[in-house]
């Protein structure tokens, strides 16, 4: 994670599994990472996690975090939806995104005046952030809604020196996951983490004088 | 409301005020008009308001459903918000609407073959549709939620014959609860009911080779 | 051509065989037509055909003008193209667009105080207005421009009580060029002419309390 | 510069006084810098400006090129314009940018098997080149074509390994020119010069798994 080269990094999880290598990895290339299991959708679960958090780095403030849910997008006809489906959708990524804000926003606040670079909040969106393909109507739905509450809070935080970002990764990301996953068959035509990982950087080190809202990520093949 | 000189009109709201003084408005001026109370928050207040629509008018089709959800929208700086402010947010507008849609759907399905206009549901959205505020990011998280779920049923219905509309209103409406807003002082500067119900009912005899996804409506006096 | 129910109509073109034939077609419905050849790109032109139009309907004000042009959208890889081909674009949408606007907004300001409706200026876009697709730079560009040229009207014009209007035509339009197009198959899959006159002559009879700046038309079944 | 850290920088501009200072600057500071002064609205200038460059760096090939033009932008009623007046729009945004992609995609195509990183084209946009505000039509015209443009060559040359990019630059430039324009009194309220530098450097440097089609740039205190 580009990030561990300047900083102590925190990775949040439901599940140890999620972040466990990723610890490793940092650690071994002479960097400082803390992994905290937590769940976004449980305030309490969240507010135990920041404690955690808050005792393993007693001497830094939180210079940036970032948002990326995986709710899951299964293709679904509307009329073979219940309203939990909807709720799936809306909780975890406007819900989930809503809690960890008011977690880190006051901390974001609270570092703006001795910060090397601007406090961070980068929300992961999707092409469904902007679109709302047929059958994907609950996972629309909560892109779009936390495309909503990231400009809110950049119309209201950006005037006192914290940067909110929102991303919108347009395609596949080459992940063990998408291993199997065709993308069209040209190299590099899946997303490299690495790549994400240098795009969140780059937004973070702006310059208060010129922030980025909102930036699209795509590889080169991708039709849009 | 337009569509009485047509259709028998059903007006559904969670009390009773809210309908009583159009209902008679329509009959007197020769129309037919049914009120139902019903909470679109709550499923089975849902499902028993159209049990008894369809008592009370057992030989008609579902021609047009219109959604329109008043969840309020004061302005609140995001760190005194509480998950229960987003959820209000999201429940009543993204929420609202699918329950509904979700009882609408089958029946306009099943007026296609036979109506004389394309079936059509129509959402009533806001400026907050498209632009999410300092302050409003609960009120624009649900309403980006329900343009959301309006685009991907557009996408899913439409080739089905059932025309989904999504309609920004981007100014005051000129109702009783609005009259001591200022609008800029002009005349005709907040958008009258009538034209509302103008715009509807003309998206609705829309002919099914050029539907209209989304229509904004705003004052000539207005700035955007 | 709806307009001509209620109204004398003045159809424009560069040559008279593009509206010999509706001329006739309203004449023998009991309307009032007149055909007059003007090239837009060409102001002395545009100068004389509104001269000709005055002559001959000397007791009438403009109540109504609708700019639709059609420059053609050949295909074409970029570094095959000459600054020639961008020019037509352009000068085809945007500065044709121009010179009409011109002659024509003078007459609607003169008409706001006594019409009936608000005077209107209905701009023709298409699917090119808002997204510019691999090849089609030249039309594109021309299309966006004259978006530009509708949006930055409607702010000036609209509070001066005329309607600036722009419809994105997206999809096949059912005239006996595209006879022989394919659309996919299914019936009213290309949008019929009569359904764009009949969403023009409703924004022409919007109430000023609720103008639409921009509204997209395309057939139920096509993809978006 | 911040690419003349890394490569010789070509600047172009009509007149000598524009690039003088960059130049000598970059050359100070250990960089190459070559000068050249050509009208991208004259092909023939700008075909013996690409001769001369060919001439001072012959061993080079094009990594990126940066696209920015001034034509101004006085706010005008419509009805005051002349046609003049939108072609100055249409010629110094689109029609300068045609002529410049003509000329430079051939090169940037030809670095793509060996250069470092994705060879680049971006486009300066503006706040106008999304939204056309009353009285700046000609403009924002231009801007609205000149995006068009871009986004059909990223859609073009993007699957050929070209990097396509757009900055909407929203806010004040911090410049001597603007020195005297208020921009709220807060500081950084204009956009740093090497920001933009920064951003173009970075968007240069994604990987092509990863290219961003679109970026805003607007200081912290903006509102928007």
């Amino acid at each position: 994670m580009r990030f561990s080269k300047a900083y102590p990094v925190v990775l949040m999880s439901r599940r140890a599994e999620s972040y466990d290598d990723i610890v490793k990895d940092i650690e071994q290339a002479g960097g400082n990472a803390v992994g905290v299991s937590a769940d976004v959708m449980d305030a309490s679960s969240l507010s135990s996690a920041f404690e955690t958090i808050k005792e393993k780095l007693p001497n830094h403030k939180l210079a940036a975090a970032v948002y990326n849910v995986n709710t899951g997008f299964a293709r679904k006809p509307f009329l073979d939806m219940e309203i939990g489906d909807l709720q799936t959708g809306l909780n975890g990524a406007a819900g989930g995104f809503f809690n960890f804000a008011q977690k880190t926003l006051p901390l974001l606040l609270d570092s703006v005046s001795d910060a090397p670079s601007s406090p961070t909040l980068i929300i992961t969106g999707a092409t469904a952030s902007l679109k709302a393909s047929s059958q994907f109507s609950s996972f629309a739905a909560g892109r779009f809604a936390m495309r909503a509450l990231g400009q809110s809070l950049a119309r209201e935080f950006g005037p006192k020196g914290v940067h909110i970002a929102h991303a919108i990764i347009d395609g596949l990301i080459n992940t063990p996951a998408t291993q199997a996953w065709s993308s069209g068959g040209k190299p590099d035509s899946k997303i490299s983490p690495e790549s994400i990982a240098e795009a969140y950087w780059y937004l973070h080190k702006q310059h208060r004088s010129a922030f980025t809202q909102e930036i699209d990520i795509r590889p080169y093949s991708e039709s849009f």
